[in-house]
């Protein structure tokens, strides 16, 4: 008796050398949280299965992954628009998180998790406040996360102890869904010897590093202005590369990085809806793939991205990676996927376990329904899935073996008490006092 | 007794200047085909209309409106990806269409139609070939459409004749749903002669002209090198400025084009997301728009934009405007709203009828559900409808007084129908042999 038979999908495969294909009427078959099996529909009994579910054609693909997010901040989508990215820091986010509250990551942190859920998205990497909150939040919808508390040098350095308190407390939670980094927030908002200590508190506790860096060549620009050197290079200098590490956005990365960037196991998180709502240029997903260094797809926070949609964030990179280029064979579909999926899932830190449907790999995957009329007819599955698919033509979402959505019915999160608790505090979140802004920006 | 009331509607409005508010709370009064009021609910009786909607706090706003587009061309989806302008139109596109047959066209444009029903787009400029086929399926499907059959100079005179018959056919059909206009393909395919006779047939028939023009830089300097003109300058001195025209899609305007263009009725037809696949820049729209020159959104065709979704095309549009002028204050929100709704209806030739949910307008109209997780929390409207919203949250779409689309379900055409037909034709229309093309792109 096995636990979960997922009957007659189309099962996409991303090959390790990033070519697409796809297996026609296949049956996928779980054990416990893995994957047992992908073979052609027929073949297994379903009566020797705890459960089954009949997928009647629909694409199965593995569970994507936000490898950068601040997911609780969901409860401010909205607030800031058409700012710049001063503004958009000094006179609105910034000035807004000084009005949170524990219980209010929370609920944000369920509200994005359901969002999420429903667009297939099954790991995040989150880097935020009140971690234990987005931990809790997390064990009950049932998804993967690697978590990160988020803190700046001014903070002092009791507040690394305290994240490496939350690190040993939730590591490995929840059946190993959830992991925990370190998240000095950047360069520019820790001095090197607070990276430094950070680093030595990942190392000794065997956890990477989540941090912004070279987030646009502005601050590339003032680094090297103020330091002579680029973010990159303070990230080499202060150790922060000797640890695996993921790198929010890299728009300022300069071609002189790559090298030092090649070097080390760093990757980079790519959230092109950002870059184009904030005009942050784009950042060189070429150039990093050329020197082999990893990049994955993400969706930063909601009030500069909005949703937290990675097929959004799929289809915008490989769009703005052609306009950027000048050549619309930059980025083919193939590649796209594979960044969705194996790149994204070496970026999260777990490249034999995740982004691929692979046997012995963990059950996380997506159901998605591309006979809507906005896939018809069907003369490519992989063009659709970059260029045509919606968040909305997700139906079942599994994660470590755990269906959490099942034919567009969350199982594990209560959609109306959330939005119930979200909207109970939206006033007062929404309140703005300059003079009380947690930080300022002024890289 | 009236014929339609839809209640407890948020109702968006976009100011002639162009600002965005929400009258909450309001009832939309139809009587035939016409907005008869939008007041505030509770004032109108139930009992006295044929049909009451229950809108239960979506959204109204006014049904969406393509200005350019090659609606049929659903057919061949997915089937040109990743590959040049050229490769595209040569090696594809051109040989792909020489299967078309008109039945095709018939099935294609109900397909199309279906999926822009479902996303709210009410309205199409439409620029393709048997051109009656897809007048058939507008007239089924309920919907408005600006007809325009596509002819190349190569087609010889007597097509323009052919066209003639047709706009004086289908002109004003439907209960006026059906309007129609000439659509030379552009400059590079019609000579200066060929021009000038489609205008002259145009102003006989008091029509205007659809067209392609400056689509890319490419073109612009080719069009300069040959003949020392842009292509604008082409359109001017050939008289087909000299009626309304649409011209799609301006990525090659130059900055002496703007006060020519000034001096005209040409409105610009923007198709973002076909331009990032194809990495044709951008056009300026900030240009256009300080000098007065209607822009309004498009899809263009399925086989570079993949989907006929305008919600789209409006988000691409504000992104792409930022990051090309490097400034994220540019093309705010209610701005895009604003050419989303009004400016369209002026490219689309109906600035007076279309466009605002005003009193006396036509009954175009789509509710919107904004209580989706991706939404939620509601702190601002218009910027979940530029930045969250999806095709899949509308829930009922109205053209003309009628309901086409309730609450998911469309009404006057069979989506099963539509899929089973076009697929029995998609292995011969994905053939392809590139002797058999039925132009040469080389500008």
């Amino acid at each position: 008796m096995s636990d979960l038979l997922i009957r007659n999908c189309n099962v996409l495969n991303i090959t390790i050398d990033a070519r697409a294909f796809i297996l026609y009427e296949h049956d996928i078959l779980i054990g416990s949280n893995r994957i047992e099996a992908v073979q052609p529909t027929g073949m297994a009994d379903p009566s020797h299965f705890k459960q089954v579910i009949e997928a009647n054609g629909l694409l199965a693909m593995p569970g994507l992954i936000n490898t950068h997010a601040h997911v609780p901040m969901v409860i401010f989508r909205g607030l800031a628009e058409d700012v710049t990215i001063e503004q958009w820091f000094n006179d609105y986010m910034w000035p807004l998180e000084s009005n949170l509250q524990a219980e209010d990551v929370y609920w944000g942190m369920q509200l994005g998790l359901a969002e999420m859920i429903r667009a297939g998205v099954t790991s995040v990497a989150d880097h935020y406040f009140y971690m234990d909150e987005t931990a809790k939040a997390v064990e009950k919808a049932g998804t993967r996360a690697l978590l990160g508390w988020a803190i700046f040098g001014n903070n002092g350095y009791a507040m690394i102890d305290r994240t490496a308190q939350f690190i040993q407390e939730w590591q490995g939670a929840a059946n190993g869904r959830i992991r925990t980094i370190m998240a000095p927030h950047s360069p520019y908002l820790c001095d090197d010897d607070y990276l430094r200590a950070g680093v030595k508190k990942a190392a000794a506790l065997h956890v990477g590093i989540h941090i912004h860096a070279s987030e646009e060549m502005g601050q590339t620009r003032s680094s090297l202005e103020k330091r002579g050197l680029t973010p990159i290079q303070v990230l080499e200098q202060t150790g922060v590369l000797d640890v695996p590490t993921i790198i929010a956005h890299g728009c300022g990365v300069l071609p002189e990085d790559m090298p030092i960037l090649a070097k080390h196991e760093a990757g980079f998180a790519h959230a092109p809806k950002t870059y184009l709502k904030l005009a942050m240029g784009t950042a060189p997903v070429a150039g990093f793939r050329q020197h082999g260094i990893p990049v994955g797809l993400a969706t930063d926070g909601a009030v500069s991205n909005n949703t937290l949609d990675i097929f959004e964030s799929m289809r915008l990179m490989a769009m703005t990676q052609k306009q950027a280029s000048g050549t619309p064979t930059t980025l083919p579909i193939p590649e796209a996927l594979y960044i969705a999926t194996r790149e994204s899932a070496r970026v999260y830190g777990q490249p034999d376990e995740l982004g691929a449907l692979d046997p012995g790999n963990l059950a996380d995957l997506i159901l998605v329904d591309l006979s809507g009329m906005h896939h018809q007819p069907l003369h490519s599955m992989t063009a659709s899935l970059v260029y045509n698919v919606r968040a909305s033509d997700v139906r079942t979402t599994i994660c470590d073996g755990k269906v959490l959505m099942l034919d567009g019915k969350l199982l594990t999160l209560d959609e109306g008490e959330i939005v119930a608790q979200v909207k109970s505090s939206m006033e007062r979140l929404a309140q703005r006092q300059p003079d009380k802004r947690i930080q300022v920006y002024n890289p």
